[in-house]
């Protein structure tokens, strides 16, 4: 195999990893997918993945890129047949420049998120872009994903936060569309369709991001309600009365509360659960508020805001935090609900979104279509409610073994959840992306019209299927 | 011609003008361009746009987009062969519905923008796309072109402000992808692709928009500094100190201010000027802050970012507006420069972006170029600064033959500008767009790469080069 020798010689030898170096790389982070790879390759430098693609191209190798390999659905996993090359781009981990004046700030596609935000934070500026893999993902992936996270309700997904991109092509040419500009009106949108492209049209090598003004201060406050409805509800008196001061508002079901108190039960939740209880019922919200006030604004907002809803009856109980800590306790419950429910055991996920409006009906009809279709199971209802986005999962019942639960009814119940968001103008995929996973829910909910467009695209950007085949697109 | 009779058939002879009535829509607003159209099909639905673009595709006549007709760059005017149809959306203008707890509404493309943002309003909702043309210009050209103007530095461009889109394709398909989700992350983001693409790509016909809440109180201030510097730095503090709450930034120099004092002499400055001096200084900086607790609180806040300002030099005098009138007073002083303009005669116009930290040294450095290289005329420097955004032109000199220093400068001075601003990693189009004006400068300023990837684009959605033709990318 001459790419290999081709490989050796242009990254030298520590940067192209083999046969058992490879495993690390060849699975992803839920363990859904195992792949083989004919070896990963570490470049160091922008022209470096540039040759990478071209001796690929040359040998008629394809290749899978790969960021923090945090990905939830394989897309950057390999496929089996030993014959691709995984194109890491961890190396490339250097903050680029920092520009407060401009606010913004170039990162390598390597950059871990957490890094970027530290990197902000030192220029007291505040990079939005927050999520459970934060520590781990890196900002390319991110970027090839739109990711979204927990700060959409205000500053938008991934792409909203991107201003410029270097990419390189699947000919292995480099386009320098670093542009930290707010306005730019000079043809086609490149950038944003490279963004969310999940590396099956280029390569992004760095990235210019958006920063902002540090808050004062964040305020970040537990509520429950009885209902689904007066969780909509109140989102829609807090974004009228805290205006964009509103940051994040998450709602989890009960459910999910009592899979965190099972499986954590050193996290007490701000307000307890009646233990008598069972069901959705009551939703806790978390609401974050972040002013550049201070303290006292925050709190004095808030407190008008948390009257007018308890007034309007809305809202069962709150509590608002006082420290850091607490703060920190309250997102810490918020984060541990996927890791609770892996700790109860395997369970089928959806990561879907719907118009704010549809929300409470859809949340209804679906549990209840749920409950018939599978009696006994717990539906874990947690997410970003701001964002009309649900993470409306469905675990085995207690007792039950969840792998075979899982091998016989995912199918079905992923056809009934997709249906039901698709009918209502929704999305199967709201800001996890497609990779293997969701390939053939694409295949399933797009239009003829929408596939062959996309298809267009690959072809004009990828004629020789060359970088990440079978993801997004299947064959 | 047969294609006139179908024409007829398909939309009733009303809706088809031939001959002299289609003299309003072969010329552009500014007069810069006039062309000569087959005739002027005026479809009243999609399908009937769909049915229109398959038609012209039978009978290889290509299709020029017209919304309000509005643009500055000639994109919606047809070449003088005679044989382009215009195909103007101004009869589908319906708001199709608002969705309040959703906060967006679905508007048909030849929806007048300020119909837009009066449906907003009623529902007690803000749209906040703002430009001079508001009253005349179509959201669907808006999006077209992704207008920016004086909201961009809060809400975004005309981009930012869209989630879905409704459009006919080159084939006359229709993508139904009006979807109200804040994410969705399945497939490569055809939206994107549309918008800003000056219908070469397709025609958009309906867009969901983005709806915020209502600002309590709108507080807008004048304040006049020293220097391009100068106004910078209190750009950054503004941002710093009202966060979110600064909606709006804008700057004239003290040229585009003694023009509108000599055109429009019932326009009282705010904050007289010294008429002894003459030059670029100083600059008024027009700050908008909404605000959503209410007036005191908005004064309060304002009134210390200054007292900071003058604690640090950077504002010479100031003047807070305390009526509605003075607000609307302030920003007709603003919005009167081009018609000032206008009336001191032609002039060459510049619609640039830099890095905002990048300003300072480019205003001086190409001030001074532009002085030496055309000594007497007057620099006209305004603009968005708070997106980089500027417009930078030139006026001859009083009582020079402006058309004259017109037609044996505007190459030159085009080119001293845009050189500078390309050197400084800036946009020779930030807001207004390519159309005819800007093709090649879009050619000269492009890599070829970027060029080739925009034509590759291109070629995928409209392979007969049906739409628009020689807009954006020239032949």
């Amino acid at each position: 195999m001459y790419l290999l020798e081709d490989l050796f010689q242009l990254l030298g030898k520590g940067n192209v990893l083999t046969g058992d170096d490879c495993a690390p790389f060849e699975q992803d982070w839920r363990k859904r997918f195992l792949g083989k790879a004919l070896a990963v390759a570490r470049p160091g430098t922008t022209e470096e993945v540039a040759a990478v693609v071209k001796l690929c191209a040359a040998a008629s190798v394809s290749i899978v890129p790969q960021g923090g390999n945090t990905g939830l659905c394989g897309g950057a996993t390999p496929n089996t047949s030993g014959k691709q090359l995984i194109l890491s781009l961890s190396r490339m981990n250097r903050i680029r420049s920092i520009d407060t004046a401009n606010d913004t700030l170039i990162a390598e596609a390597g950059c871990v998120l957490q890094t970027v935000q530290a990197a902000a934070e030192q220029a007291q500026r505040y990079f939005p872009l927050s999520l459970a893999a934060e520590g781990s993902c890196s900002i390319g992936g991110n970027l090839a994903t739109n990711a979204g996270g927990t700060g959409v309700l205000r500053y938008g997904n991934a792409r909203e936060l991107c201003l410029g991109l270097e990419v390189v092509t699947a000919d292995g040419e480099i386009w320098h569309g670093l542009r930290g500009l707010r306005k730019d009106n000079t043809g086609y949108d490149l950038r944003d369709l490279f963004i969310g492209s999940e590396g099956t049209l280029g390569i992004i090598t760095a990235a210019v991001l958006k920063l902002y003004p540090e808050a004062a201060e964040r305020n970040t406050s537990w509520v429950t309600t009885n209902s689904i409805a007066n969780c909509v509800a109140l989102l829609a008196l807090a974004k009228q009365r805290l205006g964009p001061t509103l940051t994040g508002f998450e709602i989890m079901n009960a459910n999910a509360l009592r899979l965190v108190q099972a499986h954590m039960p050193q996290l007490t939740l701000p307000i307890a659960l009646d233990a008598k209880q069972a069901g959705n019922e009551p939703y806790a919200v978390l609401l974050e508020c972040s002013d550049h006030e201070g303290g006292a604004h925050a709190q004095t907002l808030f407190q008008s805001l948390l009257e007018a809803a308890f007034e309007q009856g809305l809202v069962h109980d709150a509590a608002v935090s006082t420290s850091m800590q607490q703060r920190a306790h309250m997102w810490h419950i918020r984060e541990s609900i996927p890791l609770a429910q892996a700790q109860e055991g395997l369970n089928i996920k959806h990561d879907i979104s719907l118009p704010i409006s549809a929300i409470p009906e859809f949340v209804e009809t679906t549990s209840q279509a749920l409950g018939v279709a599978f009696p006994g199971a717990q539906l874990v209802n947690f997410g970003h409610l701001g964002d009309g986005n649900l993470h409306f999962n469905l675990q085995a019942a207690r007792g039950a073994n969840a792998a075979e639960f899982l091998a016989s009814n995912q199918a079905r119940c992923n056809s009934l959840v997709h249906d039901a968001v698709h009918f209502r103008g929704g999305s199967f995929s709201a800001e996890h992306g497609v990779g293997q996973l969701k390939a053939s829910e694409l295949a399933r909910y797009k239009s003829p019209l929408e596939l062959a467009l996309m298809q267009r695209v690959k072809t004009a950007f990828d004629p020789t299927n060359l970088l990440n085949p079978d993801k997004v697109l299947s064959a």
